[in-house]
Formats: structure tokens, C-alpha cells, sequence
């Protein structure tokens, strides 16, 4: 199981990485990092104490925007993969999201470090669907698939 | 068409008030507010500056919490019309959110206020399947459905 200790966020173009969800650029932001390993990916990320839905359980917006920009990396991720590229060795091909699904199996807690992992379920050059995990501790809390799109250059100003 | 000053989640216990998105008691959250308005509900929102996708688009994570409190905010919307009960005429009922389903159709520009608009689909007593679009000016920029269950009066611990 290898990890590289290069997140794809970390190689956006400098246009693409304003995210508030995963934009390094973004002083506000969650600052969500996809690291590959093994066949997958895995962002981890402990929500904030005001990151609730009710006192004890996470956000599921909160949720959502981890699936929508971990989803986002992995497919990114992919298509680095395709090209036999490691992460970092090139800037990262930058997607958006045309559609979004959580289902939540079970109240998220709060206190414990949360564990996204992402697959890509298919992919083409434009195009890739990403099926995700959310899991707190061994428990798997939410699942989701984001179908993401390959943004064209401009969208991201030149940077 | 008539618009109440009152918004579902000004209503809810105080147990269930603590919601990053909608809690009207959480001071980092959004405070979205979701009112009737014919037979439709409605809320609006002015993201912060930062909450950007890219420059000059709006954050597709916050899209989706958007979508998702007024979705919530509708189901329990539609529960009290079927009474009914104007909205603050008791304690709103609380549901929360099995699955998110979000289509973003085209980039939500920054700079304008967007408008949600919540339609239920079916209800029961114990679920609501709710409908929402995201506008932006005259320009639906993303649709969504959310799948609200009652939520059980222990998890907002008696309040």
C-alpha cells in the first residue's frame, strides 16, 4: 500500500486552486487533500466543533462538499494514473462536478477523524463517474458518487 | 402569493437548532431560512466571498448545503400545511436527510443573491421527497432532490 506524500490539490493550476472545499489558495477553505493509495484514494478530514448537524453529528453538508471534492481529485487522480504520472509530476488535470449523490446511511459523529476513500467507477477522456466512502473509525457513514467533467482551460483563467 | 415573516427553522426546538446550515443557535453557520410562498417554499442566500468554486463561481459544496436545509425546511414545511398549521404556529418538525441527489446544470455566478425554490414530490408522514432549484437571477443553475425521513424526537436530545 503506497501513499505519496503529494496531494493532487497540491498541483492544481494556480486558476483551479481557489476551491473553498479544497483550493490551497483558499485562506478560508477546508483545504481537502486526495492522496493516492493503493487503488484508491483517501482524504481524511476532522470536521470542526461547529460543523454539526445536531450536537454530536457532522454536518451532511459538510458531507457532501468532502464527497464532491475528494470525487473531484480522484478523478483527476485517474486520469494522472492513465498517463503512468505520479502525483506532482505534472499539474493536475482540473475537473468539475455535473452531479453530485450522497445517501447517508447513519449519523456521522463528531470527534473522530473522518476517512474518504474514492474509485473510479468509469472513466473517458472528459468524463468520470467516482464512487466515494465516508467512515468514521470502521464505520462507513455516507456513500456517494460524483460525476465529474474535465473543465476547460479557460474556466481557470490561464493560471 | 403570500409569504410568511416566519421561517421553518426560526421554529425548530432548540435541540435542533444547532445546524451549521439552517441552526439559527450555530454562529459560524449559514442560517438558511426557508419560507412559504404559495404553494412553493423559498429561500435565499448571498454567499461570502470566499465560498468560490473558481474565481467568480460559486462553491458547488455550498450549492449542495443549500439545497439540502431547504430541502429539509420543505419537508417540514409540507408536514405542517398538511395540518394545517402556519409556520410558527408550533415547533416546526425536524427531518433530516437520507439521500442528496444534486445536478449542477451550469456555473452559479458570485455577485447576485440566489433564490431556492422547494416543491415536495411525495410525502408521508415519516418522509418527504422534495424538489429544489437553484436560481441565479432568471438562470436555474442546479436542481436537487432530497430525501427527508422524520427525524425521532430523541436526537435533538429533548430540547
Amino acid at each position: 500500500m503506497q501513499r505519496s506524500g503529494e496531494a493532487v490539490q497540491d498541483h492544481y493550476p494556480e486558476g483551479f486552486a481557489h476551491c473553498f472545499g479544497c483550493g490551497r489558495l483558499n485562506d478560508h477553505g477546508h483545504h481537502i487533500r486526495s492522496f493516492r493509495e493503493g487503488d484508491e484514494t483517501v482524504a481524511r478530514f476532522v470536521p470542526a466543533s461547529y460543523h454539526i448537524a445536531l450536537p454530536g453529528f457532522v454536518y451532511g453538508g459538510l458531507v457532501a462538499s468532502l464527497i464532491d471534492c475528494h470525487g473531484i481529485g480522484t478523478a483527476a487522480d485517474a486520469a494522472m494514473r492513465r498517463e503512468g504520472q505520479p502525483i506532482g509530476s505534472v499539474a493536475s488535470p482540473r475537473y468539475v462536478t455535473a452531479a453530485l449523490h450522497v445517501n447517508y446511511l447513519r449519523p456521522t459523529p463528531m470527534g473522530v477523524e473522518l476517512e474518504l476513500r474514492g474509485r473510479v467507477k468509469e472513466a473517458s477522456a472528459r468524463k468520470a463517474v467516482v464512487e466515494i466512502t465516508v467512515a468514521a473509525g470502521d464505520t462507513v457513514t455516507a456513500t456517494g458518487e460524483v460525476v465529474a467533467v474535465r473543465a476547460p482551460e479557460s474556466m481557470g483563467g490561464g493560471g
